[in-house]
């Protein structure tokens, strides 16, 4: 794995080559929740969850939310797919709205700061992948802009895009609600709203590149589990210069976790183009950094 | 004017001065219609209209359309402010609609390699500001990115934002439109579609700046004719770092072109908030870079 991307990157680094790739088309995206870090749980899950339950406490409209329901009831496990997404995004919504971005930024840090990862015990600073870390800085050094591309909310991941990997808001993309923002007498005034204006999965992650960077990526990572990233893995191939595909298989239940997805679309679609399979348990000599 | 850009720039790229402010957050955004080049007319109102006549030929429901028949009744002119923008925005949509994003940049491209300004007889590419480009190039130098946040539709003004004035698309904010993703058969195919998903105008465009760049600017500058850059220098003025606004009058019939803002709101939020206001006439040896 480790010998297929340093090929790959010095045919796109070498001027004058036939794969030469100019600078600012050097673009690499990467998911995040079980590619740049570990999914299990999602994180900004246990923050949501954290705080709805704290809200729903306080508040009984919200507890009686069909999404703080699922939630209170145990039931998101159950939970798969565009659904999963879709609720996960209402809660972040919930506990988000009318709340100005500032505000909203710092409950993330707080949470970021305390939380343990309820299994490993570390905070989840610790669960984010050292093959990954070394990849994103290999790739900045030789010119590429790095990107994360989630389907995470945007405002959430952005609070540790930047210290954890490096990767600054600008070049985050994910999921989206919209903003009130007020002009009165001079005054701005800026509230996250409930309302959610784009889920950056599947497709839609094709969609938030279209719209964030306006140009194709060469290299794109995701992992198997949902299927979510099979499009922007799809759609970095399409380049007209040479690309570069990885899909990560979480097969390592003593070191990380081993879990499969229901229909293995994204092992099936990375065998039939070609795409690269990284296995944590054989080509990771670290999983994490340490403390 | 100059000399107080160039005191601004030297405070927050003084290393342990007061006022420095570090590389990441030197973020500058520039409206463009009427602030990095001559808004009369609009550019991408030309695009659209003359596109939107060869459609309406071809196909009666189009021309039924609202905003076609505004424009083929001579009525565009007399639209001011949302609506103008909503129609325009409308008419850009039924003139993209069901087309490959690289189909429409091609259609732009070919567009502005062919057309000229109605009165000055130049092509657009010519109707640029000198001064902002030179601006443009300065701030860069001193670490600055350089973002444009524009009405204009995103993809239409990316075609043109790089090599006119050396901002990448994906430092490009705009008004969007959806795109419809689809992947069957392992086949990834990307139209563009008529609904609007956002106006990048007034507060808007403080909501794009969020959703882009997550980081508030410490330069905007924008110009007087609708109001459209209020909200976004304000947003900028809430910086906690020493930050400059810049709103450009346009005070010079004889060089490039001379108007007022119906309500006067632009200049008169200028005065008030100390922003600095560019008098055309008084502040630019040269308007135009010439051929």
């Amino acid at each position: 794995m480790k010998q297929a991307i340093l090929a790959y990157v010095e045919t796109v680094t070498t001027e004058g080559g036939p794969g030469f790739v100019p600078v600012e088309s050097r673009i690499a995206v990467f998911d995040n929740d079980g590619t740049l870090w570990s999914e299990q749980p999602i994180v900004m899950l246990m923050f949501v969850a954290e705080r709805a339950k704290e809200m729903a406490k306080a508040d009984p409209k919200i507890a009686a939310d069909p999404a703080v329901q699922a939630l209170l009831g145990g039931k998101l496990g159950e939970l798969d797919g565009p659904e999963r997404e879709r609720t996960l995004m209402r809660l972040l919504a919930i506990t988000a709205t009318g709340m100005p971005p500032g505000e909203f930024a710092d409950s993330v840090g707080r949470f970021l700061a305390a939380a343990r990862h309820p299994k490993l015990g570390v905070p989840y600073r610790q669960t984010v992948y050292q093959p990954m870390l070394e990849l994103l800085a290999f790739l900045r050094e030789n010119g590429f802009k790095t990107w994360m591309c989630t389907g995470g909310g945007v405002d959430w991941v952005r609070v540790m895009s930047e210290s954890y990997y490096g990767i600054p808001p600008k070049q985050v993309i994910g999921s989206t609600g919209a903003y009130e923002v007020t002009l009165v007498d001079g005054k701005l005034a800026i509230l996250k709203k409930a309302e959610l204006t784009h889920i950056n999965d599947k497709e839609g992650k094709v969609a938030g590149i279209l719209a964030q960077i306006g140009r194709i990526p060469i290299i794109a990572a995701g992992n198997e589990r949902s299927g979510g990233d099979i499009a922007m893995l799809t759609y970095a191939q399409s380049s007209p210069f040479p690309s570069f595909q990885l899909m990560v298989d979480h097969d390592d239940a003593e070191r990380e976790f081993a879990y499969a997805e229901k229909d293995g679309a994204s092992l099936e679609a990375a065998q039939r183009n070609g795409w690269h399979v990284v296995s944590i348990k054989a080509d990771w000599l670290k999983v994490y950094p340490g403390p």
